[in-house]
């Protein structure tokens, strides 16, 4: 049995309190300054987003008792938004003490930290170094598809756990139940940026819905959507090769899995629908975010492609897919018109081959 | 310019005339016994199946004028169903002349043939080296997400080439357009099974469907179903490995990309989706194809289970979900309980990695 303080009531931080509790785990869960409403709700034994009650077991503290949430635990769970995770990196930092801490991440998505762009693990391992000089960052990636709605309906989901050091192997395993089995990897790069591009190519892939939806009849654009979406599976496996990761790890649960759930639906999916059926892409993005519905990869792909750049020399040459995407959301150019673009520059490299 | 004749005028031999046509070949279809009222229909200029006229140069030929059809073509393209497919090459055998052919085969699956089950080339390359012994076989195996009426509605379509021969190598360019881009392989294997075996797990893929749309709300089982796809991903890379492919090609369009289009929609998922709804497997099977709507995964679920068992002892160990599915198919295993049952068993391989 651990003592652990997930951060972060929305969806993932509650889902995961779950199969926490039916390990036997002590599970603290904390609320940044953005749940309030949340937990009020949560008191009252229904979580408004999850839209059941938490499980029993789990004590609830205010964003203001972050101290007291993470006293005495053995682990911390962070899973706030990619633009929290910083900032409540750096205050959790301030408030744990000298004992040995493993770390969780749920959160998704490249962060930007010091004025650059990094992979939200690599900045945590820096503002940890600041912290604390010389200790051992035990810090585990969590990937894999999973929405965080079935998994509190306990749908049967697999997880990937990316560890960074041997003795944090076996740890995950004391976290799965039947309907949430866990698997191990030691390639946190691969798992990360699988995690971080899934959110973006799934926008390609609404797209798609949305340009046909409006041109051409029901279900008569799966080719095209088939083409999108192995070209995603091919460019996601191209940057984490780059980025030090190993393509195994994209053609699995953290890669294939995460991106088949996140195309079958999902916010990203859905924000890429709306560009793709005509609506502005800033507005549409601003529309969904008032809401309450923010779609990860439009900022993912704003400073992944800015981080893609920054990993080897005309990299973007080699993912038609991706540029052709950043095109449409970020350079005004019309949906349809620009994946003709992109067929084309396909049947180009295609014809490279050719001997 | 070639002279091509296409063998079968349903779906997928109608719809390759169109690239073909367009590339300024002149083309032959001949339909087989089954074909003959797509022949009457198409002659008075609407084929019944793609529901427009074919395109206008492409000449018809009825099942007995096959001589006629196959006369001085440089290649042919077969694409009947995988049960026509070995009767149909033995009639072509005897009907071609000692003119060097190429021949690119569009059907999918396995064949029982001279009382062993193989794939499609193999069958066919013992066939003509019995016919022709000594001569080359120039055999082309064609894959990827390819369906027939978005073929033929130009609707973006990519596709996968694998060539037997180096000098087989550039002529499939010769038949790429705009909206059908063409890429090439040499892993013929890989093409073929992957093309077999995504038919097979599009029935898993409809199992999810079946069974949760009628025992929990709608779209509440995709993390569920992403696993399922993201492991018969890994099922298929270890049944073409075993089988002499290489993993890369089932990691892209032969593979990747026709299994998702496939569990998109389709025959295949349809069908699962039958039998996760409570129908009986066989019933189901044999309703939808009084129907004309042939299921061809079942088939191939049924032998291919017996070839992957050829291949390596004990292999079915390593395939937990093609086990599963198998028993449920043709074991009498009820659906969700045998898929909880799967979900045990993975939760149990991933334990295997505790240390």
């Amino acid at each position: 049995m651990y003592k652990i303080a997930v951060l972060g009531a929305g969806y993932m931080g509650s889902a995961i309190t779950y199969p926490l509790t039916e390990n036997g785990h002590k599970v603290n869960l904390w609320g940044t300054w953005l749940d309030d409403e949340i937990l009020d709700s949560c008191k009252k034994g229904f979580h408004p987003k999850l839209k059941k009650a938490l499980p029993g077991p789990v004590d609830l503290f205010y964003s203001d008792d972050l101290a007291e949430a993470v006293k005495d635990v053995d682990m911390v769970f962070i899973a706030v938004t990619s633009e929290g995770f910083v900032p409540v990196f750096k205050l959790l930092l301030d408030n744990i003490d000298k004992k040995e801490h493993y770390f969780y991440k749920l959160t998704k998505g490249l962060v930007e930290s010091g004025g650059t762009i990094k992979r939200a693990s690599q900045a945590a391992e820096e503002l940890f170094a600041g912290k604390f000089p010389g200790r051992d960052l035990l810090w585990t990636t969590i990937g894999g598809p999973v929405k965080a709605v079935e998994l509190s309906d306990k749908i049967p989901t697999a997880s990937v756990y990316g560890v960074s050091n041997s003795k944090l192997w076996n740890l995950p395993f004391d976290f799965a139940t039947d309907y949430y089995p866990v698997t191990i990897t030691d390639d946190i790069i691969g798992v990360e940026v699988s995690s971080a591009f899934k959110n973006v190519f799934a926008i390609a892939v609404g797209l798609c819905d949305g340009i046909f939806k409006t041109s051409a009849s029901e279900g008569m654009y799966h080719n095209f959507n088939a083409f999108v979406f192995n070209q995603a599976m091919i460019e996601m496996s191209g940057i984490v090769l780059a980025a030090g990761g190993r393509t195994e790890t994209v053609f699995d649960l953290a890669g294939t899995g995460d991106f088949y759930v996140a195309s079958l639906s999902g916010r990203n999916r859905r924000y890429g629908d709306f560009v793709g059926s005509g609506s502005d892409p800033l507005k549409a993005y601003k529309k969904m975010y008032k809401e309450g519905e923010v779609a990860e990869g439009y900022q993912a792909l704003k400073i992944g492609f800015k981080w893609v750049n920054s990993l080897k020399d005309d990299f973007i040459d080699e993912l038609p897919l991706l540029s052709s995407l950043h095109k449409i959301i970020f350079g005004g150019h019309a949906p349809l018109d620009e994946l003709k673009e992109f067929v084309k520059k396909m049947k180009n490299r295609f014809q490279l081959s050719r001997r």
